[in-house]
This record gives structure tokens, sequence and C-alpha cells, in this order.
């Protein structure tokens, strides 16, 4: 028992050591040995963790999508339903890395620019956790239409994919280009997206 | 003179095979032995025209940024001023690598979020050759402002931006989640982006 407690919290450590190197360096760059040398540990001694460097990716893709999980997703669902609840969400999502204490980037973004062409179980993993924040999203606007705040007609998949362009832009951005602009650019755009699915219809918010 | 020639169209024949290889498996997953390998050569063939890996980086980056001012740029421009002039080079920018028989997806943008924590040359070609981008969008909507297409108090910098994100997403959208409503979705976030670059003081277009 304690040589398994011991075990689950070596894990934990490469993973938490893992996160902050794979938003820095990108999937590709996180090689066995450099994250054994992050970790503290041998090569051999990580190998007892995970069997192939595959495994370390998925396992880092699911670590990362907990650690959203916790530190974005979860707070904004204790904001009020509708339009604060989805705001609160995307106001932690928008640059969440660094609000989050992590100094790179969103390494589900990265990993969909890097794994668009290589198939595979770790493209089917980004696969899955950008599928299941499309569905959060949609859901949560699907909640705005219910509680008045937008407009009934309005194309929730539409507005969750223009939604996502406005995090991808900020995250070059914010990330890449390092513009100090990053926030006022999404903060507008944002603003406008909102106000369209709040008009027509004399909705009455 | 002969050799000069010979050795300038080897060359190229290594950067037409690294472009098709940068865009599927991105800047990091072109080693010098793959592309040895995909160029019908020895990795000190490869050495003779290339200093270094970084150098292959580099000149394969200027080589994409060429090879998108011949196919989406240069026939672009053709258009007349104004909104037939952006909206023709929007249309070729959208998808472009695959409208261009490449089969993967586009280098810069994934470098973007590759290279967005590893400062040095490679990062330093990215930033200039995606401002050089900007720069000529910008120059675009300021076109259509002055032909009287787009409202004259236009925040260019955000239009821009935005138009950014589409691209952004559409890539994630066509190349990585595959999905067929892609270029659906983005000709309807164009539409709303350009019709309120047109709206408000009663444009007369």
């Amino acid at each position: 028992m304690k040589n398994e407690a011991s075990r689950n919290t070596t894990r934990e450590r490469i993973l938490e050591h893992g996160l902050r190197l794979v938003s820095r360096v990108g999937l590709s760059g996180v090689t066995l040995g450099l994250l054994a040398e992050q970790s503290g540990l041998s090569k051999s001694g990580l190998f007892a963790h995970f069997k192939s460097k595959e495994q370390v990716q998925i396992d880092l893709l699911r670590y990362s999508a907990d650690f959203f999980q916790n530190n974005v997703i979860q707070p904004a669902l204790g904001f009020p339903e509708g339009l604060p609840r989805l705001e609160a969400l995307v106001d932690r999502w928008l640059g969440w890395p660094k609000k989050a204490g992590i100094l790179g980037g969103c390494p589900i973004a990265a990993a969909m620019f890097e794994l668009d062409d290589i198939d595979g179980p770790v493209r089917e993993e980004v696969l899955s956790l950008e599928q299941e924040l499309r569905t959060l999203l949609i859901d949560l606007v699907k909640e705005c239409i219910r509680c008045g705040h937008f407009r009934p007609d309005l194309d929730t998949d539409q507005f969750v994919w223009e939604l996502q362009g406005i995090y991808l832009v900020h995250h070059t951005s914010l990330r890449f280009l390092r513009d100090p602009r990053a926030d006022s650019f999404a903060e507008k755009a944002l603003q406008s997206l909102l106000s369209r699915a709040k008009q027509s219809g004399k909705r009455k918010i």
C-alpha cells in the first residue's frame, strides 16, 4: 500500500513537471530524457511509470485536461446559469495557462496544429478532449438561450466556432506575438460576438 | 556555372520536399535524416546545401512564404482594389495549402504554436513573416476604407485580428477536426465581419 502511494506521488510529480514542459515545448518536444531530467529521475525510473512515449503524451494530455477542469471549468460552473456562467468561463479560458501558474501555452491548442496529420491514439485523445470542451461550450450557450440571455434562433455551433477563433488568435497574439493589446482585442471581439447573440427579435434580457 | 545551376536545382528540390514535409510534421518534425531521405540525398549531401538544422528551418519558412506569395497573394493582387481584392485574398488564404496542392497544414500557423516559447532566429523568422502578412492585410483593409467599401472609423487592427481568428479556427476545424462544415462556418463568420465593417454612418458602398 505504501509502495503504491509513493508510486502515485512520483507519477503525479512527473506529470506536473511534464505539464510545465509540454506547455513550453509541445508534445513532440517532451522527450523521455528531458522529462526524466526535469523530474529528477533516471530514464529507466521514468519507464516504470509509463510504457512508451505515446503513453506519456496521452497521460500528459489527460493531466492537462484535469488541470484545465480544476482551474477553468469548475470555478466557472459556480456562477449563475446563462450569461454569467459563460462569461466566467471565457474569462478564465482566455490565457488560462498563465492565470493558472503555467508559464507556457495551451497544450491542446498546440497539439491541434501539431497532430492534424499524425493519426493514432495521441491525436484521438486530443480530438476527444477538444470535443468535450466544445460540447460544454455549446451546452453553456444553449443555457444562455434558455435563460433568455441569447436570442432563441442563435446558431450555437456557429457561435462556439467563432468563440474558438477568438481563443486561438488571442493565444497567438498573447504568446507568440507578445502583443500587449491581445486582451483588449479579445475583449472587443467577445463583446461583439455576445451582442450579436443577444440581438434581433427584440430580446428581453 | 553549370555546377552552380545544378546546386540551385538540388537546393530547390530539397526545399520543395521540405515544404511538403513541414506542412505535415511541423518544424521540429523535419529531421535532417527524414529530409535527406525524402529528397533522395545522403545526410552529408544535404549538409552541402544547409549549414544546420536551424538553417534548414529558416530556409523552409522562407520557401513556404514565397510559395504563399505566389499562390495566394499575387493572384489576389490582380483583383480590383478594395473589397474585391480583400475578398479574393481571403478566399485563397483560407485552406490555402490544399488549394495550392500541399497535403498538410500551414507551416507558419503551426510554428506560431510551436515556437511561442522557443526564442532564437527561427522564431524571429516566423515573427517577421507573420508581421509581413498582417501589414499586408491591414493595408488591404485601409484600401477598402479609401474606396468607400468600409466605414471610415473602422478599427483596422481589430478587423485583421478577428480575421486571423477566423483563419486559425478554420484551420483547426478543417484540418484537425476534419469537420465538413469548416468552410460554411468560415463563410458565415466572414460575412458577419464584413457586414460590421460596412455598417454604421449609412455608408455609400
